[in-house]
């Protein structure tokens, strides 16, 4: 008789979804990976995609180089399209797959707060498509307003809004800064990118408001210094192609991004079960689905409370490999004969801190309840970010990028690329000629 | 009276225009330079962004910056949609722009010869939307391949085409062989990606035909130990969703990329002078449009018979750098009133050789009537490259890929971004469990 193994299906490779499936090498189990994609994203960098800082190559692995050792995964280019808890299967276009233990670590999106058609004037940044398109605006701004007759349309096209005051939005502005005033300057003849306006708005009364006030403090110091205006308790009531209002005060626009909230991935409905209010599942303290013990919801998706401080366990990427590590240690055991369901730990959060990065060699950093900003805070930003990034080569890479926009300030993916039509309507004044050149 | 300046408008950022650009600073001149694309492409390694091997940055840098320092350059980022040689004027989008010298270095696109419709079967490599769809045909083949049940399915998603056989062809060609056999193979589970055919059909009687015909040997043999199958005087009579008919030979293939002909840029048509048959335009022999002395045409638009040789000058990147320096050099010579007109001097191309890379240590080179290849074309081939690539950053980074290339066998930008969705129709044939997990 050919010997049992056990089928694990695994939902999404970001941070979650591959550290189970490398948590679950050399166990007799066969791994079906399914994403939407053929690369494990480091979403921590995609700003600086975004930002011309990077290739999306330097931050994107493909997932199969991933696994390549590991013989028990399957990647599957696809994306899953419902999931029968009751019956042990997942379908995903024409496949329906039966599986033994289920891992849905499909992550999440972003929220418009019901306003989803705010979505075209104020892209958010979740996927490599994403920070191509933010790229697309700044560097197509810049490019329209040097070449603008209009004054007002000028002005909208050099003013930038970023909504939304945690991590990425704080990076994202202070990257916005640093580009109009160090990095692109002398490129420009008609217009003086320096006064280009940054304007975060964030709706509650600090930046960073997961991390201790005193670093919203240092954030917003910092970011102000750089010419950053930061907008508290703003109120987004309005986003169109000519601008945003926040509480009655109306901003003319042109680039406008969103960072603000996010939603859980629309397959977390798809499974039947009670729901959070940002749509992530209520998981039991093991990560499985309530009455469902074969099946776990890990990552952005998943919704549970630290028992140790009686928070929700935040959406970060130390939190999603943990969730992973869980999981697949749960599995490991069940299917090795080691450990009864009965007999599961908990799920136990170590949380090692949160940083964010603020601009050229300034950062906040939060670990174990020390508190580091500046340079220092930056360096470990940055090495910590090195480290976790996956492949040697796309180390060394964002390294020389890094030190190589450190020491020169120069950005190397300033490329606009996909369909886009630029308006220009004026030229460089120039007193012409007394006539033409004769023949 | 305000001093006089001379207008001139160069359209093409490419090696052509760049070229006359330079030639042109510290010339009291205002330059307008026109591209569609706010950057210089090195379109000599652009296949290499087809194939994974590099990221579009890479080998793209910013118009802006190349001219940063010189600052009687205005780039404009938008296409030139007509030109009025006897007004002396050109039009782009809104914009009409009086100029006193017109320099034209549109540069050439794919030619299908008339069967236009091949186009979305068989994408051709001019610009970098180009090679992002075409890496984007290629990985998505392995991966629709992994999980495809229909042997005969597989087997097309498997054949790779390349119709053309000049420089890029054959290193497109040897890249697909390279791809399959050594750098992917150990990350499928359900194929052997050894067994992808790739096929290059060329209609002449040899590849490389500008080549000599030793250096042409040469490259078959290797292409041919590498596992590519060679079609020569092959003639492709149609191309579908489905495969390529060569001749009358039907070939199943759903990968079929076009390397074979180029035409110029319609823009040479809106002149309304004379062209050859690829539409290029018939110039004088000092590069200026017959009877537009204060008009000329560079690059690959520009047809034009090498007065030493009888034959006409190639569309490489070599001779359209000779090109843009030489009308710098009339420019400034006239506007700084050292020559006349009726003493231009005439282009002369200087021949510095061909090469073309085939894979990994395997090039061929025509230097001079020195003939080169294996591996020393090839080290010959990478510093000739790196040496042109433009930007510091882009040779390190360029280099360092390529070193990991070279050890590791291993591709750094195997991305697919942008729309698609993959036919997946098999997983792994596995024991299932004998029953499911039980709660």
């Amino acid at each position: 008789m050919p010997k049992r193994v056990t089928n694990v299906v695994v939902i999404g490779a970001g941070f979650a979804g591959l550290h189970c499936c490398r948590g679950l090498r050399n166990v007799p189990v066969n791994i079906a990976l399914f994403d939407r994609n053929n690369y494990h994203l480091f979403q921590p960098l995609l700003y600086q995609v975004a930002t011309a800082a990077l290739s999306p190559a330097d931050i994107a692995f493909p997932i199969r180089s991933i696994f390549s050792g590991q013989k028990n995964v399957d990647c599957v280019l696809s994306e899953v399209t419902s999931i029968d808890l009751a019956k042990n299967c997942i379908n995903a276009g024409d496949l329906c797959i039966d599986y033994d233990y289920l891992v849905v670590a499909a992550g999440a999106t972003h929220s418009y707060f019901g306003r989803d058609e705010w979505e075209k004037f104020a892209p958010g940044l979740k996927r490599v498509e994403d920070a191509i398109e933010i790229r697309k605006r700044i560097l197509l701004a810049y490019e329209e307003a040097e070449h603008e007759e209009d004054e007002s349309e000028r002005r909208a096209k050099l003013t930038f809004v970023v909504v939304g005051g945690g991590p990425t939005g704080v990076e994202l502005a202070g990257a916005l800064r640093e580009i109009a005033v160090e990095q692109i300057q002398k490129d420009y003849r008609n217009i003086d990118t320096s006064t280009a306006r940054v304007i975060l708005v964030e709706a509650n009364d600090r930046v960073l408001k997961n991390m201790h006030p005193k670093l919203s403090e240092k954030a917003k110091e910092a970011l102000a210094k750089m010419g950053v205006e930061i907008r508290l308790s703003g109120r987004v009531t309005q986003i169109d192609d000519g601008g945003v209002c926040v509480g009655t005060e109306r901003i003319g626009a042109n680039n406008v991004f969103w960072a603000a909230g996010v939603k859980a991935n629309p397959l977390g409905k798809s499974l039947g079960v009670p729901l959070d209010r940002a749509g992530r599942v209520d998981v039991n303290a093991d990560l499985s689905i309530p009455g469902y013990p074969n099946a776990f919801v890990i990552g952005d998706l998943c919704s549970i409370v630290d028992k140790k401080t009686n928070a929700p366990v935040p959406g970060l990427a130390p939190a999603a490999m943990q969730m992973g590590d869980h999981v697949a240690k749960i599995i490991r055991q069940e299917v090795t004969g080691n450990v009864k369901v009965e007999n599961r730990i908990p799920f136990a959060y170590w949380d090692k801190g949160t940083m964010a990065t603020i601009g050229k060699a300034k950062a906040v950093a939060d670990i174990q309840g020390w508190k580091f900003s500046g340079f220092i805070a930056w360096c470990m930003w940055s090495g910590i970010h090195l480290l976790f990034l996956i492949g040697f080569r796309s180390k060394v890479i964002v390294l020389i990028n890094w030190l190589w926009n450190y020491w020169f300030d120069s950005k190397g993916a300033r490329l606009i690329t996909g369909d886009f039509k630029p308006r220009i309507t004026r030229m460089r004044d120039v007193t012409p000629a007394e006539e033409p050149y004769a023949v």
